[in-house]
C-alpha cells in the first residue's frame, strides 16, 4: 500500500492493457446457452476505474451496455443487508461452495440453504428476501440500479430476460428445491421472473464501476452523496465478494489478480480495491468457469502495474 | 486505510481484548485426539503484534511455547515456493474445498489432486514435494523456521509427533489415496513422520508473528534483513491463506476479521496485514470448524477496533 | 424350492401372521406431507395372496383400498415397456441408486438420467415417455389399473392428488433439473399433475396382488386371460423391483424377505414370487426408509413360514 | 420354473454357448493394473455347471485355474457368517453402493461402515473379523477353499499376492479410513497381505462350481457331505450376492442374467441358481464395470436358453 502516494497514470494502463490483452481474444466462449447472449461481438473490450475521489478513465467499449448477469447478485444483496442486516445470513452462507455455481448436491446437504448469495440458489434466496418488502421488486431494483448508476436510462432488456426465463431450468429446480426445504417464500414463476428481469440489467463499465464506489469507500460515496451502507456492511460485503464472488475460482483468481469482484456470464467483472478504487471490465468471451477470459486477464494486468491488489 | 495515519496505542488494544475475551471461555473445546494436545490448560490466551517496521507488543501467553500444528503448513507452502515456484500448483490446487479438511471425497473426485496446501491431503503432497529436496527434511524445517523465527530453540515435540503419528489413520488414508493417484512420490510412512514432526514444532505468539512478517512486508523484513519471497510470492500466498486458510469456515473469518489467517488445533492463528504488522493469537479451545474460538473473536474484535483489515 | 409339492395352508398363514405382527404396531411412522395420508389410521393391516392359478386369500383389511403411492410406478413401468420396449432404458437406468428416494446429487452427477424407473425422477421419466403416446395419459393409466385389478370401480383420489400437487417441490425441482438436460418433454407442470393422478389411485391388496399377477405367471395371467407382458419382460420387471423397488433398503429387504418387491408411501408392499404368486400387504406405518414397518416384517414372516423366496 | 421339468442337455447348451461367444473376444479388455494378470491370454474361456445332484459339466478352459480375486470375497463372507453369525453386519452393510467398487466418498458419509462385503472395503472389514480368529487366516482361508472345492492342491500365487501388495494404494487408503472410524482391527500391512493373499487364490471354474454348491442346496451340498452354512444362511448369502456382487451393474446383470452372482477382475463369474445348480464361467477381457465381458454374455445365453432364472 506504500505505493498509495506513487501518481500513477491509469489511463495510460488502461490504454496499455487495451492493446496489450489483444493476443487473448478467442482463447474464452461467449455463453450461448440463450441466443441473447450469443450474438454479442466477441471482441468488444472496455474497461473503467472509479477512484474514490470520483475521477474515472475508461477505455474501449467502456461506456457501451452489456448485460449484467450475475454481477447484479452484488447488488441485490447489498438491498438485501440494507433492509434486513445479518438476518440474511439465516437464509443464506457466506462460505465458498467449492463446486459449479448451481450445484444441487451442496444445496441438498446443507437442507435448503445455499453457500453463498453469489451461486445461483444464494442469489435466489437473497432475491426471495428482497421480494418480501412492500412493493413491486422490479420497480425497485431498477431504482436502485439507476441510483447506484447515476443514470436513469439503465433498464433491464426484456428479450433477454425473456430467452433467460425460457432456459431456467435449472434455476427452477434449484428454486424449487429450496421451497421443499421452507427457503423460498415467493411463488417460483415469480421468482423466476424477478431474477430473469434482473440478470437482464444493462450497464456499462463506467456505470458498474459508479455503482459499486460505496463498496469502496466504506459505504460511502461521494458521487452519490450519501452512506448508501454503512461502513461494516461495505467491508463485509467486500469479503463476501473476495472469497464467493467468482464461482469455483475464487483462489485462482485471488491469487492472480487479488481484488474482490464478482463476474457475470456477460463478461463483465466488477472488482473493488478497498479505500482506493472500483474496476469494471468487460470482454465476452469466458473461461470454463463462466469467468470473462480477457476481463481476468485485463485486471491481472491491471494489479500487477499498479500495485492495487488487498494482498 | 485512511486510519494508517491514526497513531494506534496497539499495546492498550492488546490489553483491552484480553480482559474482554475472558467470558468466551469455556464456549469452545479443546482438541482430545490426542492426549499431548488435551493436557493443554484451556484458559491459556495470549496474543502478539509485530508491525513492519520490527516494533513488537503482546499480551498474556503470548511468550509460552504451544502447538503450531497446521500453522506449519504456512511456511512448508512458503518452502515449496522458493524451491520450485508455481510448479507448485501442479500437485495441489488453490481453492477453498468447501469441506471438513480431511475430505477424501473430493480428493477422489478431483483424482488425486487436493484442493489446497492447507487441507490436509495439499499439506502432505506440499510436504512430499520438499522431501524431494536434498537433505533431511526435519533438519530442513526445523532450520528455517528457526531462521523465521529468529530463534535457534525453536523445536518439535517429540511425544507430540510420536503421539500424532499414532493416530494418523486418516492422514495415512489420504496420502494412499493420493499415491494411488500417482500425487505422492515419497513412502507414506516417512512422509507421515516428516508430516508429524512439521505440526509438533512449537512456537510462541510472538515468534510466529516474526515468522510472518515477510508476509506483511511484500517479501521482505527488516527483523530478518533480506528478501525471505519475493514479491509476488508473498501477495500470493496471502491469498492462498484468505480464500483457504481457515478450513471450511474462510468465508464467516474473512466477514469477521478480514485478514489472510492460518489456523492450527492447537489453539493459535497468525493472521497477515499486508504492509502494515502481523498478528498472532493462541487460545486453546476450538470451534466446530477446528479454528480457535477465543481466538477468532480476539482477532475480530482487533481488527474492529483498529480498523486493520485488507477490506 | 423343493417346499412346491408340499400343501400350503396360506389361509392360516396369513391368520397367523395377523395376530403375530400386532406387537410391531406404533413402531414405524404414517406418512404425514399430506394431511390426506396422515389421516388413516395406523392400526390398520390387511394382505392377500393370489396363486399363479387364480385362488386368493386374504386377511384383515385386505379389501380395503388404500393409496397405492409409489406401487404405481410398476405399472406405468409396465406400460412403458409394453409401448417402448428397452428404448425405456435410455431414459432412465436399473441400477440401485444408493441414496434416498429423491436424491439431485445422482442425477446431477449422472448427468439427468435417474438411476432406476422406481426412484422418483425415474418414475417422472418413465411417465414422461407413456405420456408421449397419444390420448389422455390419466386415462390411459386409469383403464390399465382397472384392467389390471380386473375391477372398474378403481380410481384414483382427487383430494389426495391436489393435495400431493401442493407439496410437490422436490418433485418440480427434480423434473426441472431433468429437463435442464434433456430428459423430460413434456411441460412440468403437466406432468406434476399426471404425476399426482398416478400416485394417488386407490386399491386394495387383493386388487394389487391381482394386478401384478402376470409378472408371477411369465407375463400371461389366467386371470386376465392373455400375455399382459412377454415372459422375458415380466422376468426383467421382476429383477428391477428386487434390486430397485424398495428405495435405500433393497439389501435388506431381499435379505429379510427374498422377493422382488414395490413398496408405496400409503403403506402397502406388492411381492411377486415369479412361477407361484403374488403376495400383498398394507400397514401405514413406515420405517425409516419409507417402507412399511409391519408389512416387511408380515413378509418376512410370510416367506420363513412358507420357504417362498427367490433364494 | 416350469422348465423344472424338462429335460435339459446342459453339455449341449454349454458346447453351444462356448461357439456363440467367440464373436464378443477382444470387446473388453484384460485388467492390467499388475503385470501378473495382464499376462494372462485374453481369449481363454472355460465354462463349468454343477447341479446340486452333483452332476459335472464343463467346457473349454473350464479346467485351467485362473486368479479368482474378489469371487474370494463370498467364501470369506461364508466363514465370517458362520463363526460370527450376524454380528456380521455391525462392521459392513448389505446394500448396493450405487458407487465404483472402491469409493472412498461413501465410506466417509457413513462413518466407516463399509456398504456390504463384495466392495473392496467392505471385503476387508469381513476380512479383518475373520482375523480374529485363533490361528493363522491365511492357512484358514487356503483349508477353506480347499475343503470346498474339494482339492487339497488349490493355493494361492505368491507373485500374484506380491504383485497386488505392490499396488494396493487405494486399498491402504481404505484400510486406514476404516481404522480412522474403528472398523478395523487388524494392523493394516497384516490386513493387507492376508488380503492379497485371498485374491490370489487360483481355482478353475469346476471346482468354484464345486465350491458353490452349498449355497445352491440351502447350506447342504452332497459332495461335502454336509450342512456348510445353514439354511438361512444360504438364502441370505444369494440375496446380498445378487444385490451387491457384480460392483455397479448389480441391476443390469440381474435383468440380463437373472442369478446371484459374485465376479473377479481375474475374469471369473460364479453364479448360484437356488435348488438347482451352481455356474461358473471364465474369460478374462472385462467390461468398464469390472465384471467379464464374455462372461456375462455367456452366462446371459446360458439363463435365456435353459430358463434358469430366479426371477
Amino acid at each position: 500500500m506504500t505505493d498509495k502516494a506513487r501518481v500513477v497514470d491509469y489511463q495510460g494502463v488502461l490504454d496499455y492493457i487495451a492493446e496489450a490483452v489483444r493476443p487473448q481474444f478467442g482463447k474464452g466462449r461467449v455463453a450461448d446457452y440463450i441466443p441473447a447472449l450469443a450474438d454479442v461481438d466477441a471482441r468488444k473490450f472496455g474497461m473503467a476505474v472509479r477512484l474514490v475521489d470520483g475521477t474515472l478513465y475508461t477505455v474501449g467499449d467502456g461506456l457501451e451496455r452489456f448485460s449484467v448477469q450475475s454481477i447484479s447478485k452484488l447488488f441485490v444483496l447489498e438491498l438485501a443487508m440494507q433492509h434486513f442486516g445479518d438476518m440474511v445470513w439465516t437464509r443464506v452462507g457466506k462460505e465458498p461452495s467449492g463446486d459449479r455455481f448451481n450445484s444441487m448436491m451442496r444445496l441438498e446437504h446443507e437442507r435448503g440453504i445455499p453457500r453463498n448469495p453469489f451461486i445461483n440458489p444464494g442469489a435466489l434466496a437473497t432475491l426471495d428476501l428482497v421480494m418480501g418488502l412492500k412493493g413491486d421488486t422490479r420497480h425497485r431494483l431498477r431504482n436502485y440500479l439507476r441510483f447506484l448508476a447515476v443514470d436513469e436510462t439503465v433498464d433491464s432488456n426484456a428479450t433477454v430476460a425473456r430467452s433467460e426465463l425460457d432456459h431456467a431450468h435449472t434455476n427452477r429446480a434449484l428454486a424449487h428445491l429450496m421451497k421443499a426445504y421452507g427457503n423460498i417464500d415467493n411463488d417460483v414463476e415469480d421468482l423466476m421472473e424477478t431474477y430473469c428481469f434482473q440478470c437482464a440489467m444493462e450497464m456499462n463499465c463506467a456505470e458498474l464501476a459508479t455503482a459499486a464506489l460505496p463498496l469502496a469507500g466504506g459505504g460511502y460515496s461521494s458521487l452519490h452523496d450519501t452512506a448508501v451502507i454503512s461502513k461494516n456492511q461495505a467491508r463485509r460485503i467486500n469479503s463476501v465478494m473476495l472469497t464467493c464472488g467468482m464461482y469455483d475460482s475464487v483462489g485462482s483468481f485471488a491469487y492472480r489478480v487479488g481484488l474482490p469482484a464478482k463476474s457475470g456470464v456477460g463478461g463483465g467483472i466488477l472488482a473493488v480495491a478497498p479505500g482506493r478504487m472500483t474496476i469494471c471490465v468487460w470482454s465476452p468471451e469466458l473461461d470454463a468457469f463462466g469467468n470473462s477470459y480477457v476481463g481476468t486477464a485485463a485486471l491481472e494486468l491491471f494489479t500487477s502495474m499498479t500495485g492495487v491488489s488487498v494482498f
